[in-house]
């Protein structure tokens, strides 16, 4: 190999503005970790007159996305561009042409990682995506490499800072949902189109991304059950604290019998349970397997320098493996499909609150329903009298279809005015 | 190579024995993994008549460990029999004769890790340990493999499950310290002479360990100031709980200038920090790097299963390494020793309750004390009255030497009648 490995790397944006920093930065330094210098070759970019921060030797800067990638001279290319094209036809592109590559796209990752590990391992380049998931938080290596010896039952985690910061400023600021993502916008959090993070399609991607790790098998994000913030309420915060609860929107993907079940919607979660602690922007994903027991990864999910640090972490290690003359570590995940459990069979624990006329027989009947339907209640209280009283229950754990065909009768019953709410919860001792 | 990768296991006890357990059950899982099948070809043990919960071939469970460790037809050994000798000629004479080498001991990575890296160096085989910090929490390759693109500034760990029980019992049951102790012995949490735990020599180890890695420096546990939880007082608690604040046993590493302060000791944290959250039994280590920024990992930090679960991540990565018919990584990190700050020099925040007389004067003649030293006084609060008061106060940061003069001072004040506890402030806005 050459003298040093050259990288090429699309978009200079937030998160490729501050690699290309990092990399010109922090060079000797990295040159002694990597084993090898690291040169920052291209950086392509749309608009070659925009000022930059970092000043870059001339010729370095270029629009030519496509002879970038497929430069002789580039070893590794860098795709901070994000979406889907060009992205995607580029990252093939630098595959075919036998370039290792460092992505953090997730959009990319969840939709079309199979047919990229498939190239990938065909050209016998890396392809590595750290970043992708979380930004700055180490949970993909640490998944793949530090539990290759375990097996993951389950995984759970705050993957929005965006809804994670709205949920901390309703449950701590008692602002209700509106305020609080008008807040979220002052700080800079939320998109032009706040849909991806608060309906939670961005949780949605970054989920499939896991399970798929986790699981060694592809799970796709039309896999995944998806429930975003914009119903959860004061009144469910105010509830939940008075529970012992906090309310997070949780991406949470479990195996059973070789089944997989992912979901993403907002949950219930014990105060003690250590992702309610999770406060803010801030992310963590929360991992149950069979013998290192609990594990949790915190840290910042988005930002220029996080997700810069997990990109330029992945560039060292290709470069380590290049240095030391071995080929490419590959990927054996994503070959199959996971199975996907039918999403009524997924067990369930709901928190649930009705408005109820306050008169004889009113909570025999509305018990009736959950018993008829094979979901026995852990807790009820009832609030209120006269006309209008509130009935609180949290179920005992019941397939998802139980809980479904209760709500759905609940609804019908003469007995129940309105289900204000539910939620699932979960971090309890039973799930 | 070979059409699988043998194994000897010194040590059949907790660790030893979950691990021979692992590699059993989960054979088939970890051949397609790993990329070739791990075969357990050795086990040595004390007593070869003691019943063991699993079943091993014939010819397998073996007394010799010499033998074991420099037998040809063993590729890789796995250390858990813990402490300084045999463990440590036993792995040297591994090293010599050519076998990759898996260690879950933390005193000898603490005390010895240079020479075995040297050796192993030399050698041309693998030495892996990230099970000799934090049982079953990916830590050392995150902080060496993600975080290889970024520098950490601070490292500060909850890394002694025991002293973390006793505090959260204390904190959480009212305990006193001798209630809390005995309840954790009533839990198996500590061990015949609980000194190692309770006065911070095991969480020294850990952190020389942690700190060497994050600063690709050796630190030594001669290197680390220690302070233990013996004096740790109920009253300490409420006041902290008071103040909106945790107490805990904390480890911390922090480099500024290129020099490295390594200490451990009780300390108050918001109640608001993520370390603050972990309770009982669980560690977790938060590491401050200049880009990734505020990044946990949370988990079990002791037993069998957890420490296992890392042990067989750590064969895993060899035997890939192996398969791809690739050189071992080795580690460049320990060849250089860290420079390490003169104590009086690192930053310290003090919270400090002394008793007084409540008559004019006093608060006055305190504060000049303070005052005379630099030390700028944070908030104070005085309680009770007549002959007997209270005065409560939080500094700002400033040297450890300004603090401890400080302290010298008020104990010989006539004004100051006892300094009733001392503990340091971590994780606020100012350090």
């Amino acid at each position: 190999m050459s003298a040093s490995v050259r990288v090429a790397l699309l978009g200079c944006g937030v998160v490729g503005g501050a690699t290309a920093r990092i990399l010109v930065e922090h060079a000797d330094g990295l040159a002694e970790r990597a084993g090898v210098p690291i040169e920052l070759a291209r950086v392509v970019v749309r608009d070659p007159d925009k000022p930059r921060v970092l000043d870059l030797p001339p010729g370095v800067i270029t629009t030519d996305a496509l002879a970038a990638v497929k430069d002789p001279d580039v070893d590794l290319v860098v795709e901070a561009v994000g979406g889907m094209e060009p992205a995607r036809s580029l990252l093939f592109e630098a595959i075919s042409s036998g370039k290792h590559v460092v992505t953090a796209n997730k959009e990319l990752m969840a939709s079309a990682a199979e047919e990229l590990m498939a190239a990938a391992g065909e050209a016998g380049t890396d392809l590595l995506f750290e970043a992708s998931v979380a930004g700055g938080i180490p949970i993909i290596r640490p998944m793949k490499e530090s539990l290759a010896g375990d097996r993951v039952s389950r995984v759970m985690g705050i993957v929005n800072g965006t809804t994670n910061f709205i949920l901390t400023r309703m449950s701590e600021g008692g602002l209700s949902f509106e305020e609080a993502l008008d807040e979220a916008d002052r700080h800079g959090y939320t998109e032009a189109d706040p849909s991806a993070d608060i309906d939670g399609h961005d949780a949605v991607a970054k989920l499939a991304i896991l399970a798929s790790i986790a699981y060694d098998a592809r799970v796709a994000a039309s896999d995944v059950e998806r429930e975003g913030v914009r119903n959860v309420t004061a009144d469910d915060i105010v509830a939940a604290h008075e529970l012992g609860y906090e309310v997070k929107l949780i991406a949470v993907a479990e195996r059973e019998d070789g089944e997989v079940a992912a979901r993403v919607h907002p949950a219930m979660l014990p105060k003690t349970h250590p992702l309610a602690a999770v406060r803010n922007e801030f992310n963590a994903v929360f991992v149950e397997a069979e013998e290192a027991g609990e594990i949790m990864f915190y840290g910042r999910g988005a930002g220029g320098g996080p997700t810069a640090s997990a990109v330029v972490g992945d560039i060292v290690e290709i470069v380590r493996h290049m240095a030391g003359g071995s080929p490419a570590p590959g990927f054996t995940y994503y070959r199959k499909k996971a199975r996907i459990l039918e999403p009524g069979s997924a067990p369930a624990r709901y928190y649930v609150v009705l408005s109820v006329p306050d008169q004889p027989g009113v909570l025999s009947a509305v018990a009736g329903v959950f018993a008829r339907h094979g979901v026995s209640i852990s807790s009820v209280r009832q609030e209120g009298a006269g006309d209008e009283a509130t009935l609180m229950l949290i179920t005992h754990t019941a397939p998802q279809r139980a809980h479904d065909e209760t709500f759905a009768e609940l609804e019908s019953l003469q007995a129940v005015k309105r289900i204000h709410s539910r939620m699932r919860v979960l971090g309890t001792a039973e799930g």
